[in-house]
């Protein structure tokens, strides 16, 4: 999807733009359906906020999952209690269908694609380096790209990768601004001496990283693989009008370079739940981003966003298969 | 299943337990599966429930919705802005399968009955008098009772009832203290005068219905059929260990008799969905329920219940499919 750094900069430039006139006339069939108006609260902003990306009619029958692992350089400097070794490990779940994004795809009729990204070569140790190269970032963001099916009607982002709550807090400090105690949290289990630390090596990233909010920046310098290719799958699913459920911290975090540089890149995303990560409420809150679900979910791969599919599905039903009040002979409320 | 008041009476004070060792073995479980401890939230607590209710393996294949419509003469009040044939033209509705519940039902696989309860005979105006007699009353419950499938997994309770958010705000006044401002919302789209002049109605009747906090009091003088038909269903339920996901703020008000009577009576019910209902919020802090879903709905139906059975099914997917650390060969944190 793009051959060079300045291809990646002018889509951000161009987005595709939601069409007023289909979310309209979603509302206006709302207004017609046997329920009091507004009765369905958010289903109805998601029936119409579809609409916008889709026209009519809406639907969620296929909904893609797409899981990005990458590894991370920066684990050296003690910032996950699990060792890099588990992502690894977890792929190999995922292939075998034992993991929970396996249970939750399955449950729900998801199709689940896994896209390990070199994880025999972790990114720098962003506390000292770079992340990525020039050509590695184009790869990342071009793998991520190269994983969306155009014929999907819902896109669900997500990650695994050892680590990577550390990138992700400095991705957003980076692009947000704060600094490593505002992002840092307790990722798969840290202890608070453990996030006291972590916040250190964010700030060390930081300082080392210099100052450019340009998103290709940003992700070459502190990014990872799968932060990456995550972006690089949204700008995908945007260029082909897929609306994206996107998951928790690490997920949203992918995006912050990309908002930064252009806040119109979230406008065909959902936030599928509110992570228990400290970051991600604040995060969501910068993006003005209303979470579906909020479960007290950390887990990342994609989890709380597939689960959040199942309303997604629910406001498509209400809204393309209820009777009119004038089909089903109810009486609407006197004028 | 009642014969009798007494028979109610005395099933709410020796009412089934959870199995607490069952719950224990589930949360053992939980810590041996391939994640890191509790970030699957409130998947992880709803499991351990289920697991005290059904034992091991739990389930969600089977769940029953079941939909009680009932009529009430305090709707001659000029309480809601929809004429009281609207209960009966929306029953017809459902049976059609063009209501917002089908639509959900059908999208989950959920088993709907409806069950309109004696629609041409409206409960008593209790505004000015009692809503049912004590054989009306017990049959009401006993409806409710008879909806209950003992081979279903998890049970929805809704309904339907053109001026049953009136009635309810008088059940939670009457069980829980308060007065009909306290408890009265806009209900099906009230303006705030409507709201007000509802509240005054609520008052009147508190001050007819007495002080009595006894449920099968409460039910008989201030209920409406297909609220106590709930009444019974949620007894039915726990009768056979069925968990049961309650809707919002008139199904839960449907309870609040019974809670006060005996506060156990909730340790078998999950709560759906928050309702954007004005009263839904207080009454499940007097519950002490957190709420699965929080997605701005008032519909009743049991639809914001309904959806949350999608979260339950995830909780029992991941519970029961997911690999352990052991098999899956995944390295668990560093002792």
């Amino acid at each position: 999807m793009f051959a060079a750094r300045a291809d990646f900069d002018e889509f951000l430039s161009r987005l595709p733009k939601p069409d007023a006139a289909a979310r309209e006339d979603a509302r206006a069939r709302q207004a017609r359906l046997t329920k009091p108006p507004g009765s369905l609260g958010a289903l109805e902003d998601i029936a119409a906020f579809l609409a916008a990306w889709q026209g009519a009619p809406i639907r969620a029958d296929r909904i893609q999952v797409v899981l990005f692992a990458g590894n991370h350089g920066v684990t050296k400097q003690g910032v996950s209690p699990y060792p890099p070794e588990v992502t690894v490990q977890m792929v190999a779940n995922f292939e075998r269908g034992g993991a929970a994004i396996n249970a939750i795809a399955n449950t729900f009729g998801l199709q689940l694609s896994v896209h390990p990204l070199s994880l025999d070569r972790p990114t720098g140790d962003i506390s000292v380096e770079d992340a990525l190269t020039e050509e590695e970032t184009l790869a990342a963001l071009n793998a991520g790209a190269q994983a969306i099916d155009g014929a999907a009607d819902l896109v669900v982002v997500g990650e695994m990768g050892i680590g990577n709550t550390t990138v992700a807090s400095a991705l957003c400090a980076a692009a947000l601004g704060g600094n490593g105690l505002d992002w840092a949290g307790a990722g798969t289990g840290l202890d608070p001496a453990g996030v006291q630390h972590k916040a250190k090596i964010i700030d060390c990233a930081l300082a080392r990283a210099g100052s450019s909010r340009a998103a290709f920046d940003i992700l070459k310098r502190l990014g990872g693989r799968e932060l990456g290719a995550m972006a690089g799958a949204v700008c995908a699913a945007r260029d082909k009008r897929i609306p994206v459920v996107v998951d928790g911290f690490v997920a949203c975090a992918a995006l912050a370079p990309l908002f930064t540089q252009q806040p119109q890149i979230l406008d065909h995303c959902l936030s599928g739940h509110r992570s228990a990560e400290r970051g991600h409420g604040r995060l969501l809150e910068r993006f003005d981003l209303r979470p579906l679900l909020d479960l007290g979910m950390r887990l990342g791969e994609g989890s709380g966003a597939a689960l959040a599919t199942a309303i997604v599905r629910a406001a498509v039903a209400t809204h393309t298969k209820m009777a009119t009040f004038e089909d089903a002979g109810v009486s609407d409320r006197p004028a």
